[in-house]
Formats: C-alpha cells, structure tokens, sequence
C-alpha cells in the first residue's frame, strides 16, 4: 500500500471497526452529500447527484415503457384533505411539517408539506375520472418529499428526500393487482440490473404495509452488515381511498363504481443501498451502469513528457468521450497516484493509466476498481475492451452481491436460534410464521429482527418461529434487522 | 369549419373577445394543467409535463456543455440564514410560506420553504470553497419554489412552480461577468431556439434588479396580445452574498478574497409564454423541438376496412415510432374529425391521417398545425418529408413570431407618445430614458409600462421620455406592460 493510499484508507474507518462511521466517511469524502443547516436535511452534491440522474433515466424509461406518464401534483397539501383518510393521516401526521403562515399572514387551514401523494391525486382523480373510458389512468411524478423524522442518516432517513410516486387508477381489481406487481417487477429489474443488487420480492405483512392499503408488496436487499434495507414498496390501495375521495367510473353496465387503485415509490434511499452493498474499506464502487464515470483517465506525466502525454491523452479523450461516460483528470496539483486513490475512493469501475512508455508501445493500463485486476491494452482494442469491461464489472458485482445474499441467508427453527445467528452473523433469516401479529411482534421484541418479506411462493407448513404451533398454511418468511 | 370543429373552438373564448379567458380555456381544455385544492397552485397534467421534460432536456443539455453539474439543496431555509441578508430578505419576505411545526411540535425556529436558493447556497459555498484552485464552482439544481402570491394564473404566476436554479462563484469579478452573460446567451439560445420564441436581451433597470444583485441581465418575450413576459434572468451578483456568508479563497498570492457569484433560472412560467407566443383561437401551437408529440396519426376507418386500415396504421406507427415523438389515436369512440380537432387543439405540429384510399395509392396526407397546408406523400418519401417538415416547422415558427415582435415594436418620444401606443397597440416600445428612477416610475405611474430591457447596444443621445431633458448617455430602452 503506497503512502498516498494509507492517507486516504485511514480517512475512512474500517467497516468492521465501525460499519455506521465507515457509512458516514464514505458519503462525505466521496462527496456524495455534505449536512445541511437544516435538521435532518441534507445536500445531495454533484457526484451523488449524478448517480440520481441515471438511476432517474434507468427507471424513468422502464415506468414510461410500461405506459405511464409523469405529471407535477402540488407541495402542498390541505390538513382537511389529508385528514379525510383516518388510517392514512394516523401513519403520517407525527411526521408532517406544517405551514402555517404566508407572507404574514396566518393561513386559516394549515398545510402539510406532502409526505406522500396519495390524497392530492386521490381528489383529483375524482375530477378527472368519470367513465370506464377514462382508464386506466397511469400517472407517475418524479419530486420531494419531507417526513420530519427525529433520528437522521444521510440518504437512510433524511426529513426531505427525492422519490418517484406512481398513482394508477383501474377498472377492475385484478387490474390494480396485475399493475401493483408489475410495478414490483420493474423494480426488481431496475435495481437488479441497473444498480446490481440483488433483492428478495414478495409481500409485507399486515403490520409492516403502507398507512391505507390494501397489500403492500416490496423488494428488500441485504447490505453487507447483514441488516436488510426495504428497496421499493408496490401498494394495492384496493378501493380504500376511492371510497374516501369518491372516485368513481360509470363502468360498461352503466353503473357507477369505484375505481381500484395502486401506488408504488422507490427513493434517494436506493443510493444509500448502493454504497452499502457495494462499498469496502477503500470506498464506493459503482455499477458502470449508474456510475457518473464509467471510466477515468489519469495521464502519467514525467516532466520531460508532460506535453506529449497531455497531447496524447486528450486524443484519447476525444475518441471514447460519445462512447463512454469518462473522465479525464489532468489536474496538476495532484499525482497520478494519489489520483488513482481518490477515484478508487470514489468507485469509478475502471481506471485507464496512460504515460510516456504506453504511448510507445501503443497501449493503455486498465485497472478495475472491482476486482484490482490490471490489463495492458492495445490501443486499436480499446473500445471493444471497454466495452466488454463494462458489461463484465456490471455482471460481477450483481453475483457478487448474490453470493453474499445468499451465503447469508440463514434458517431458524427457533426463536433462540433466530437470535443466535442475528448476534453472530445477522443477514437474511428464514423461519416459519403462522401470520399471528403477536407472534411478529415477539420476534421483534426478543430479537430486534422484523419480517422483510412474505416470498409469493414461500414454503408451508413448518411451526411458527414464535408460538411453535405447527400448520399447514404456515409460510416460510425473512426475518432480518432492517434499516 | 364542421360541426365538430364548431364544438371544439366554442369551448374557447376568442382571444379578441377576452384575451386571458382565451389563455385559461386553452390551458383548461387541452389539459395542460388543472387547478389544485390549494390556493394559487397548479397541478402540471401530463400533457403539459410532457413539454417541460423537452424543455427541461434542452436546457439541461447545454447547462451541462457550458460546464455545469446538477446538484440538491434542501427545500427549507431556517429564518437566520434567510434573514443574513437584508435586501434579499426584504424583497422576498412577503412571499415566503412558513413552516412553524414538525409533527406535534413547535420549531424553535421558522423555516422558510424556499422562495429562491442563494441563501443555501451561500452557506455552503462558503465550507466548500477554500482555495483558487476550488474555483469556478458551477452548480444547477432543477426544484421546485414557492412564493405566496395574492393573485396567481396558471404557469404565469403561482405559489409553487418548477424551475432551474444556477449558483456559481468565480475568482474575479470578470469570470462572474462573463458567466452571467453567457448563461443569458444559452437562455436565448434555448427560448429562441428550441421554444420558436424570440427574444430581446439586456439588463434590468436598478429598480426591476434582483433582490441582492449587482446586474441582473435579462431576456423578454413579447406575448400575442401585446404584453410582455420576462422570460429569464441572469445576475452577476457581486460579492454581496459572499460578504454575507463569508465566502472566501485563498488566492494564487496567499491573500484571502472573496469570490464573486452568479445566479440565473428560468422556470414553467415559459409554459405560460409557450401558450401566448403561438397559440390561436382553436388552441395551442407547440415548436416541434419541445412538442409531446410532433405528429399525431389519425387512421381513418370506414367499417368495412376498418381493421385493414387499424393493420397499415400500426404498421407505419411502428416504422416512424423510433425517428418521431408519434402517438397513434386508434380510440373507436371519437370519429376522425373530432380527433382533428382535438389534437389541432393541443397544437401537435403535424397530423398524418390514413385510410382506405390513402392506403391504395400509397399515401398518406399531412397537415401541419401552423399553416393548415395539407399534403399527399408517397410512403417512401414519408420519413424524409417528416423530418423536413419538422425543421421548417420549427424555422418559421420563430420567424413568424419574429415578425410579430418586429410589427410590434414602436418608438415613442412622449409621454402621450408612449400612453397612445399602449393603448391602441401595445407591444414594446422603444424610448430614451435619463436614467432616473424617479422617471421611470412616473412612466409606470402615468402608463401602467416598466423598462423591460436595457438593450446591450442601446442607442444613445435622445431626450428623456419622463422628464425631457437630453443627455448624451440617455439610453434607448424598451418599456412595455408586462406579465
């Protein structure tokens, strides 16, 4: 290890020393995010900003694919309208920061800042929706939103954070299911693919669901402490808030009927999932797909071939710069090795060195930021290299994530076993549940560990890990500590 | 004009009978935005989301090739912060909504939803920026803002709307400078441009400036009914915010400076300018460059061949579906014309209707939206026409709204001059101008007109319109009423 290296790893604590000040050093040196001077809010910086760009484009594209359409509902939202929906309202209000005041003027109704959409849409929805013509409606809107939360983490749980809402509104209720689990799966698809990390798919239970559905399903990843982080809910609203907004359809039969209707939300909370489920003690490592920079350009400059390098490697820039996202960094006051520590630190996927003795030999140094891996690559082979680099990194890391989730997937047949493996080896539990809350919440309370996840084709019939009553309709569920 | 085309255009208000009721039908009726259950705010329908995304890619396309990163500031900006800075605190206080409560609880301190981000920026430019070598910091971020305004109108003036927000801090005060100016050219470039709406550039009077700035440069667009609309602005702000929030470098020569910063944005209020610039009295005209759709086809379907027409109709949709923004309207319960009229309405550039006999000659008729020109094209020469017509479009859009500007560009050299104009034609009107405030408020006073734009080049030498008095300095500059 060089000594620019030590400098910046001992910036970073070591995970196993600290996981959570490990987390805290990484978005900060990374500058991911920086606090803001407002409690609990922070400031997303270029470098996190732009993996929020194409995480946008990655599932902006797949939401518009299958059929929807991105709208802007307003901020603000009237305590009377919120209040309309009693379970809703309940699970929102201790986290709503309300308005009071305009200009100088007291409002006479106070107005929640929207820690969710589901009441502005639901009022307009039954406006704009009168005929069976009229559906589905399949709005998406892309936008902030603040839940006042006392116990803050950057990207985790901050009390604003960027998200996309879809609110959909259908004529049947298998149209409302069909459509909350595709939803489902063009998460899965995104995060898998575009973000590389693995998730577990399937239902929440009646505890865990949304403040007003009618079933909640999710998608749920293990970051690499072993504690779960919940990725993406899909909520089957059934009719709940139609009956409450009188949303209504005069359907083929001429009678009039409510609407069934969906909502589905993935956050800024994914980067958070990013970091942590890719990251090590040297930093972020970012799939090429979401990564700002595909690939950096650190020129070697010995004094006598400065020029001729810097000549050489903006020629270079030009031709891969409409191929790849890259980034070349000719920053004089640095050196290439300590360059080559910061955009490790900051988890470009691969790393193209080129100095005076590449240039004669008509080659360039790649280095791979997942593996260390390092290739000496003629020139006239750059581009195809590149590109099958990419796809490798972008494929490794996805089965690496896998083999982790699932070499810390674990089975539990009772509760002290539960316990036992959560304080030796956390990670993804499975065991036995007979769908009593009081059983859930035993669990809880014994072993901090809730239920991630009810798999769509889980196993039956074992005892429940709680009560030890055996059933045959007793599902197989995923315990885990969760973020 | 058909019954059906009858129906559609008394829905909306002729511009000559009510000018602003003609610009609440058109935003009303092609669905462009709805009003909200919270005062003065709107909700951005699809249709009209549909074109801020084109805008947005746009802009955000060449904020990024002048060098610019997107980034995310909070939403909140505690009262201290908001209030550090006089000026600005006074010009926006009026606007600004209030958070007083987070939950149940009180704050100990207000928070001001953001009317604008210079604040927020400020104070974090100035833990960010510590060297020369930091500088230029060149962040844009795309939010939204809220200013509690009394009397609102769609896109034009509301308490919560969407925009762009540049922050940038500069070594010297002629880096400052020359960003300011050059982020007005792309503002001209991308309205002109993109938009097909023409635009005079230059600065504001001290009186019309940024609250806080040193210059604030601007471009302004004149609307079809006369008025003009501030389109956006750019502002060299000196180094009042940095004084403020204590912004400082350490230069090349070891001293401790400040920097000097730039702010600029434009917002969905250029939807607003969208509408007027080119809209007519049966709807709206979209430029291709920023239309949802740039054509539209209509299948015409006569029972018989209905399903050989719906067959060739999608099969064309699929060749043009990756060259175009196309939608194809194969709804059976709207007859073609209705459909004519219908997306004539929402102002979609060009509509391709096919049908039986089309299909036969193998053809398919075009009618563009801005000159009612109808055309018959051989289906090989198809995608070539489109494009061509897409650009001509586009090109004589602009050049008609040019010429609109031109025809209504008048000279005054009186008060009665200058009050005559206003009220028989309107438009911009070019006046000298000694300079004063006390001049140009009785102008305003007499005329209801502002100085929109002092012209870069303005001409100089004439006499005052207000006071009379003649000056070699006395610029020629443009008042009209305003939006």
């Amino acid at each position: 290890m060089s000594k620019n290296n030590e400098e910046f790893v001992k910036e970073i604590t070591p995970q196993s020393e600290d996981y959570s000040q490990w987390y805290l050093d990484v978005i900060k040196k990374t500058k991911l995010v920086d606090y803001a001077p407002v409690k609990g809010c922070m400031v997303i910086r270029p470098y996190g900003y732009a993996i929020w760009e194409k995480m946008k484009e990655g599932l902006d594209r797949r939401i518009k694919e299958t059929g929807h359409e991105n709208a802007y509902f307003p901020l603000f939202i009237p305590e009377s309208l919120l209040q309309k929906e009693a379970d809703h309202v309940e699970g929102f209000a201790p986290e709503v920061a309300w308005i009071t005041k305009g200009g100088d003027e007291e409002l006479s109704e106070s107005l929640a800042v929207r820690p969710t959409s589901e009441a502005m849409f639901g009022e307009m929805y039954s406006d704009w929706i009168q005929s069976w013509r009229d559906l589905p409606v399949l709005i998406n809107q892309w936008a902030n939103v603040v839940r006042w939360e006392k116990s803050t983490k950057p990207f985790l749980r901050t009390s604003e954070f960027l998200w996309q809402e879809g609110h959909t509104a259908h004529r049947t209720e298998e149209d409302a299911e069909e459509e909350a689990l595709q939803m489902l799966d063009v998460y899965k698809d995104f995060v898998e693919n575009d973000m590389a990390i693995p998730v577990l798919n399937g239902l929440k239970s009646e505890k865990e669901k949304f403040a007003g559905a009618l079933r909640t399903f999710c998608i749920e990843a293990l970051m690499s402490d072993g504690r779960a982080l919940q990725a993406g809910t899909s909520h089957n609203l059934g009719q709940h808030f139609a009956k409450v907004f009188d949303i209504t359809f005069l359907d083929q039969d001429d009678e009039r009927k409510y609407v069934w209707q969906t909502s589905w939300g993935v956050s800024t909370r994914l980067i958070g999932a990013l970091i942590m489920v890719h990251g090590d003690n040297r930093g972020l490592k970012i799939p090429p797909k979401v990564a700002p920079h595909q690939l950096v350009m650190v020129p070697i400059t010995p004094k006598k071939q400065r020029e001729q390098v810097l000549e050489e490697s903006d020629k270079l820039y030009q031709e891969l710069k409409d191929k790849f996202r890259v980034k070349l960094d000719n920053r004089e006051e640095h050196t290439p090795g300590w360059k080559f520590n910061e955009w490790e630190m900051k988890g470009v996927p691969i790393r193209l060195e080129i100095g005076p003795k590449d240039i004669e030999k008509d080659q360039v140094v790649l280095v791979r930021r997942d593996t260390d891996e390092k290739m000496f690559v003629k020139r006239d082979e750059l581009i195809d290299k590149l590109e099958e680099l990419i796809e490798d990194i972008q494929n490794k890391m996805l089965q690496t994530a896998k083999n982790f989730l699932e070499e810390n997937t674990h089975t539990a047949s009772s509760l002290d076993e539960l316990g036992q493996i959560l304080e030796q080896k956390r990670g993804m539990i499975k065991a036995y549940w007979c769908g009593n809350q009081a059983c859930e919440e035993k669990v809880k309370d014994d072993t901090k560990a809730t239920i991630r996840v009810i798999p769509f084709e889980a196993e039956t019939g074992g005892s429940c890990i709680a009560c030890g009553y055996h059933n045959d309709d007793n599902k197989e569920v995923f315990f885990a500590r969760a973020y």
